[in-house]
């Protein structure tokens, strides 16, 4: 990354826009350089920026683009326009050159689809003397980027309110293509609208797959139309329920954004919401010798496993993923697949009787088995796949190329080894990863939080033992949000900032972001931008955000903190 | 705690009121007795129910009182009545004998000023198959504790929205005195609006104290009309500030609550932000010698505690404190006191010279210079004092009886020796404490926060060494938020419901409260309640709430998941 005339100087006009970060006391002082007003995160691959300012006209400015019926770009330009000028008190400066307009031109003109698999997402933004500045992009998925990285280049004046923007050149892509948050509605419902909320927040990161782990243990909140009865009898109520017709505009929203949605459906674990609907589908447990459905605590509940046994499980649970591949767009689809808790497949009689007439040994044969027949069902429905280690490092061999995303790692239980252990040994088979260990958003560190981003900014997946080509297999990251004490009442503060840390190591070049000190400020910059824009990003140190403080009543407008101050 | 009659089947009926709390797994069921709804948290002292229902007509039912120009009862009758009937669908029921009013019976039926040290709050709730409930209690801080009470026990019928409440009895008073919330609003601004919320939700709770905490280094947001500098150059910008009119609206809210607001004025250390309007009232430091006014990191920065040499220093705290005394209208003040790092006043030579000419060995007797010469200012305009328990760890004498907040604990950091250590020894100089050190919420745990509040409630400020007369000095606790990392986006959710853990522990009977396994039922069952009241009370477990989930962009409504289920 390159910056050139970068040093503006700081001052208390940008206060609102940069906020103002305080060390922990005052004998430690923060290093690391305070950026300018209007710097991006994640940091552009390239980026050259003058000290020369021009200003932008509430009243005038506009986007254009080559690209005229796509709604994907249209709804984008109106909807940066819309962040752009945020704060109505906007005007253009009277002195400054005036930036009309920005031309959007986009490569392949007629591709306004759904945003697909190692999209291309390359762009440049070129703003100069002209009174028009240029996007260019291979697709409408790049210029949605470019616009993110736009409107965050322009800048406001806390006194005069003037908008404003530095004759900038920025050429742009993701290191990795992959660039994913998982989030977990099982545990807790998260309404609709916290969902919509946090997608706009990923756009504002450049996160570009929401992975939907919609359903889990504990409840069923998808509504099936082939099945009725998951949700009757799995979800929490019949409040805590995703329509199809939610999952749709949910789904809409995204690729609004360029956002991919791949859902999860965890099986043969984690189905007991599952089982109540069908509980002759799950595999009773012996809790007691002879007596199916006891368990035997901790170790396993009265059910808990898909019987690996009975053809209807097979064919329920690909008529689900049927239903799912006919609603979600994506060619992915989550298979789950973690955690098979071996105790109540091992004291079945009937799985021990099958695993002696299919001369297996070893319970993870039974799982390989179930592993494996449902990979088949799964892609002759098309689907391509994604799953958790927990197979592979039973030894299930994947052989159609599903792509493994890591989440063990000592750090969240010392009995795991450490996930770069387990990215050397994936890698070795020749399998795509996905790495989210090093990101579990739910995990919080304590007595300072702001230990976490700095933990998750630092940590990379290309940082482990293997050739470079193993090194390729790993396409990119997620972060994880399990949602055991989190909901609507704390979930989006418990994201952000500290996803946006994350954002910048799967997008950026990892040369250029390796300064946590430097980091620190323009993430503080960056979350009083998520502020501002109605996202309850939590601080990362003392200090303030300037105008943009959050306000638990008003978040959608720009804050007031009280009548007594106008201006 | 006698609980007759208490057995009522739970059927789906209340899923609203009570919440339904999930365990981390199947294999790891939750253990304790799930409560009846309408379960008081936190536990009255004696409490008597029966399985008889009544009914409450939303549009009839009234509170009465034998003290009709209080505007504490007042405002307090009409606030219950609308919590009681926050639910728009409340009706009654048409079978059910119906309960028409409640008549309070308050004893000192004058005494309707502000909340003081010491109030009786002593009260009964008697609800029988009369029409008429009745409360009686010694004061009108009591009537609200009753009021609460009385607004708990009232739950609803999910399906029929019937108002219901069981015959009851009720006798129940504080074990301890003092049970207040401490809140930094100086590391980050919290608006007025969160503060009023957190106003409500610690009523909810029976605290009774606002330990405000309202400047530190990082700001001073108090608007003082003596010296407007203070803000001015000490706010982090003109709208973070709470004038006097917000500060006396805060007060007024509070004593409609039954709640006191003790501020706090934290010197010698802690005054960076005042400095930076009276930088020669702090003490220059010597970084490098010679050179006054230079750090020496991270040992001091150039100016961070009050210069004792300077009579000025006096004399302005002292008019500070005599305008806090007439804005604030509680007989206490806190001091601070806490956390001078000697290092600076090491440094400086006039210090040092000062020491000699008086004979001084040690810096500490620096120290207790400041802190008698400051108790003698602070007790001239007849304020009671409360301090941090440093300076009698240094070994100052507190002559006039300040009540002494334990703060340091080895569980918040490892050179600090346990909280029950220094409660031992500060027992022995006859003081009274108030115990903190067990209950600060800034710390959250990983992975697992629900043990959070299994550890606050399981700390008792009885359980140190000593005899039962100095066991008497422990007037009572305090759970702290220090605002390094929180603000509005996450104080509220970040301090509930794990601060009610603490409002027990503080109102309870000891005896009666052990048992972490039923607790944890009747604390989610009262999570929903902050929730129904529009606190944005964290989860503790899996689980959920019915219709009272969380809607950041409604919270004071009822919540409404979604249009697509009406009843």
């Amino acid at each position: 990354m390159i910056v050139l005339f970068a040093l503006i100087a700081i001052n208390s006009l940008f206060l609102p826009i940069n906020g103002i970060l305080f060390p922990i006391e005052y004998r430690l002082p923060l290093e690391g350089r305070v950026p300018d007003p209007g710097s991006p995160w994640p940091l552009p691959q390239k980026w050259i920026k003058s000290n020369e300012t021009l200003t932008l006209d509430p009243k005038g400015f506009r986007f254009e683009a080559n690209m005229v019926s796509c709604d994907v770009l249209i709804n984008g330009m109106k909807r940066y326009r819309d962040i752009i000028f945020i704060d109505q008190r906007s005007v253009k400066s009277t002195t400054l050159p005036v930036l009309k307009s920005v031309y959007i031109d986009v490569h392949n003109i007629n591709d306004c689809g759904y945003p697909e698999h190692n999209n291309n997402e390359t762009y440049s933004i070129d703003i100069s003397n002209n009174s028009v500045a240029k996007i260019t992009s291979v697709t409408v998925w790049g210029a949605l980027r470019a616009l993110e990285t736009f409107s965050q280049l322009v800048y406001q004046n806390d006194i005069t309110k003037e908008t404003l923007v530095n004759i900038t050149s920025i050429h742009d892509f993701p290191r990795f293509s992959f660039r994913a948050m998982h989030m977990d509605t099982a545990r807790h419902f998260i309404p609709k609208k916290v969902i919509l909320a946090n997608l706009d927040a990923m756009a504002y990161n450049k996160f570009n797959v929401f992975h939907w782990h919609i359903i889990d243990d504990q409840s069923f909140p998808f509504e099936s139309h082939r099945f009725p009865e998951l949700t009757k009898k799995g979800a929490y109520s019949p409040r805590h329920v995703y329509t199809q017709r939610d999952v749709l505009e949910i789904i809409e929203y995204s690729r609004m954004r360029g956002i991919r949605v791949i859902p999860e459906i965890d099986t043969p674990g984690h189905t007991h919401a599952m089982g109540k609907a069908f509980p002759e589908l799950l595999t009773p447990c012996y809790g007691q010798k002879g007596k199916p459905y006891t368990p035997d605590y901790p170790h396993f509940s009265s059910m808990e496993l898909i019987n690996p046994l009975k053809n209807q499980s097979f064919s329920f649970i690909k008529e689900l993923f049927q239903e799912f591949r006919n609603l979600f767009k994506d060619d992915f689809v989550h298979l789950g697949m973690d955690e098979v808790f071996y105790g109540c497949w091992e004291s079945n009689p009937d799985i021990s009787k099958f695993m002696k007439d299919n001369n297996m040994t070893k319970v993870s044969e039974v799982e390989d088995y179930y592993v494996k027949r449902t990979l088949e069902n799964v892609k002759d429905l098309g689907y391509k796949t994604m799953l958790w280690q927990d197979p592979v490092d039973n030894g299930v061999k994947l052989a159609n190329g599903s792509i493994v995303v890591i989440w063990k790692d000592k750090r969240l239980d010392k009995e795991l080894d450490l996930w770069q252990n387990y990215a050397t040994k994936i890698a070795k088979n020749g399998q795509q990863m996905v790495l989210s260990a090093c990101w579990y958003l739910n995990y919080i560190s304590t007595p300072y939080p702001d230990q976490d981003w700095e933990k998750f900014y630092l940590c990379d997946p290309g940082h482990f033992n293997g050739t470079e080509e193993e090194k390729k297999l790993v396409i990119g990251g997620e972060v994880c949000i399990w949602s055991e004490f989190v909901d609507a009442t704390n979930i989006l503060s418990r994201l952000w900032p500290r996803a946006s840390s994350t954002a910048e190591r799967l997008w950026s070049n990892s040369n250029d972001t390796q300064d946590v000190n430097t980091a620190r400020h323009r993430l503080d910059q960056h979350r009083c931008r998520l502020l501002r824009r109605g996202i309850p990003a939590a601080p990362i140190l003392n200090g303030y955000c300037g105008d943009y403080e959050w306000d638990m009543n008003n978040q959608e407008k720009l804050i007031d903190l009280g009548d007594r101050v106008r201006l």
